[in-house]
């Protein structure tokens, strides 16, 4: 069924992986981070930045290209690789996020593209969702099927089964319900998925259940009791740091570790560090490239300020006068090319060339930070990496 | 005076002159065009990415500058070699055209940075001119020794000396007072450039005239009579093409041979063309970079469309679908990753990568014309190089 993947686990410590992940655009060594290019572009990053800051994999959204230009028109022009020019290894989500996360009210900076503003969710039915599209208004209906023949439009190497990602306030019972719809769903993304198989991509099933540990077990073994090439950890994972750490352990000790586990939508430093040492494989968060359109540059604990964050605030006046790089010991072209003081000037004269310099950086980090991470595994001196890197 | 600097011509076919222009920061082969990075950055390139797409020079305006972030700040960074990330040559502008072609009421898309808006000149006076800034308002006086002592800060290879930039509709008593006043105000912008020579810095006259033959030549030979190190023609060229190709001739012809002549503001194809034929070994412009940002890209004769510019413009439908490169035998980064339809899409979607990809191929653009125009005159075929690219 996947006979164009495989995903090897090199070694292991604790619960902690090595693994390559080999898929028709190239293998992604893991643990490995997924970078938004959103709407088919990782803003302001050419593809030859991403692959020269160490980039294995990059990720779009169903929801925003279905909406605009359609995945009709992508797969027209060949699928998301050769129209972007990006030709490593790829991978869509299922449109759910969008609609769900945006429709139940909670908070998303995605979607602050042109003509935005929020999705409306309209209702939810056993069929699927209807929403009203953030580009033109129109009423849309998201199913399964409907799901799976965007993604197979799209044409990434991994591909996620649509589900509802459960808010935080739902209680249990909702929680629970919602759950089982998300299986009936994911069942049907499956058949679509088979149906339509032509072993260019691989399918991601959805572990819900939100933070009920009975619910997550419930459910991540509905994900291994059916063939899928992976597992991706979804929906709310709570209120705090520490819960979500408890509610990724419910999924991840449940699931066939056999297959690769991807953690949806998470991005911190600290957090990698933790769903790493519960067995997670990958990770995708606009967060990196978002922050740096704000002027926000990641650093390791010795750099930061006084601040306290993983990043540093750039538009802040104390860089005005700043020589040094944003890290001195980055080997990213932004770190070798221009100072803090320049970037804090370009940010306060509002050039273009800020955002995508700080992305640079962000990107390359973040994918420094992923290969300490795979030689901490390798050697067996994670906690070591981790204390530099926190 | 200019022990640092040379300008060498290597060979010449009629009045077009191939030449090297030697300076601190490396030697720019002439003919040659110099890229704006208006405030201090060429907008949404790197300069990793400039260097890679052939460009040998770039300039800033000293008027932004000298608004914001200020010259002081500029210096203390280093200068702005340092400062950028720029280490190839050089240029900046005396600071006048802004206040004056803005100030006489002409049209310049250059200033839209933030809190945009025009200067307001408010008076000419014997001194300099008084204007207000359009970054925060405050009434500022701009003299000769000023612009220089500005220019020193910012520490750019080539500076120009400040002059009045005449304006079209001025008739030839204003225009004859005002080059005469320019010429005051050159010879005061030697004067402090000899207190403050250190070598790592050349000075360029201006020739002004207006559209007068008699002017023109008398301001050329007031430049030829000074030890400036280049010529730069400015001021008003007319009201068409044909005019501007004449008023250029009126001052090429009469200046001093050995020194290198820069055209200020020009940037058309067929416009480098005929001032290259008139003896003119540099140009600058914004409008490569600036059109970029409007969805226009740079084609030769043989890749536009019916429209009958320079540039086709890729927000327009016809490109929704177009799967080839903006121009097949484009080397550039752009023309080798993305397609017309991928730039289509990212401008309608408002993805900032469209921005930076379409200025790459420009800015590579230009410096292939610029290497064949090169190549033409080395060859002796430049009417057929010509052909090819009008």
């Amino acid at each position: 069924m996947y006979r164009n993947f495989r995903f090897d686990v090199i070694s292991s410590r604790n619960k902690s992986r090595l693994g390559v992940l080999k898929t028709p655009h190239g293998d992604v060594q893991t643990p490995a981070f997924i970078f938004c290019g959103t709407k088919a572009s990782v803003k302001g990053v050419f593809p030859e930045q991403l692959k020269k800051a160490g980039s294995q994999i990059i990720l779009s959204n169903t929801y925003h290209l279905f909406s605009y230009p359609g995945s009709a028109h992508i797969k027209n022009r060949g699928g998301l690789h050769k129209f972007t020019g990006w030709n490593g290894a790829m991978l869509t989500d299922s449109g759910g996020f969008q609609i769900f996360s945006l429709g139940h009210g909670s908070v998303s900076d995605e979607i602050k593209g042109k003509r935005s503003g929020s999705p409306t969710l309209a209702k939810i039915e056993e069929d699927g969702a209807v929403f009203r599209s953030y580009w033109d208004g129109s009423e849309q209906l998201l199913t399964p099927e409907k799901s799976i023949k965007i993604q197979r439009d799209l044409g990434a190497d991994l591909i996620v089964a649509f589900d509802e990602c459960t808010p935080y306030h739902g209680d249990k019972k909702y929680t629970e319900e919602s759950m089982e719809r998300s299986h009936r769903w994911e069942k049907r993304s499956l058949e679509e998925f088979k149906k339509s198989n032509d072993f260019s991509q691989a399918l991601y099933g959805v572990v819900q259940g939100g933070v009920h540990d009975d619910l997550r077990k419930c459910s991540a073994h509905f994900v291994n009791d059916h063939p899928f090439f992976g597992a991706a950890i979804g929906g709310t994972l709570g209120s705090s740091k520490e819960q979500m750490y408890e509610v990724v352990e419910m999924a991840a000790v449940e699931l066939d570790s056999s297959r690769p586990i991807h953690l949806l939508g998470i991005g911190g430093i600290s957090d990698i560090f933790r769903a790493v040492e519960l067995g997670v494989d990958s990770f995708d968060c606009v967060h990196p490239t978002r922050i740096a359109r704000h002027g926000g540059a990641l650093v390791k604990g010795e750099h930061r300020d006084a601040i306290g964050r993983e990043h540093i605030n750039l538009k802040r006046s104390q860089y005005d006068v700043d020589d040094s790089p944003i890290e001195p010991d980055c080997d990213c072209n932004t770190c070798q090319t221009f100072t803090r003081a320049y970037l804090h000037y370009l940010l306060k004269a509002n050039e273009l060339l800020a955002l995508s310099a700080i992305a640079v950086h962000n990107i390359r980090f973040m994918n420094r930070l992923m290969e300490e991470i795979r030689a901490g595994i390798a050697q067996g001196n994670l906690d070591e990496m981790k204390k530099k890197w926190i």
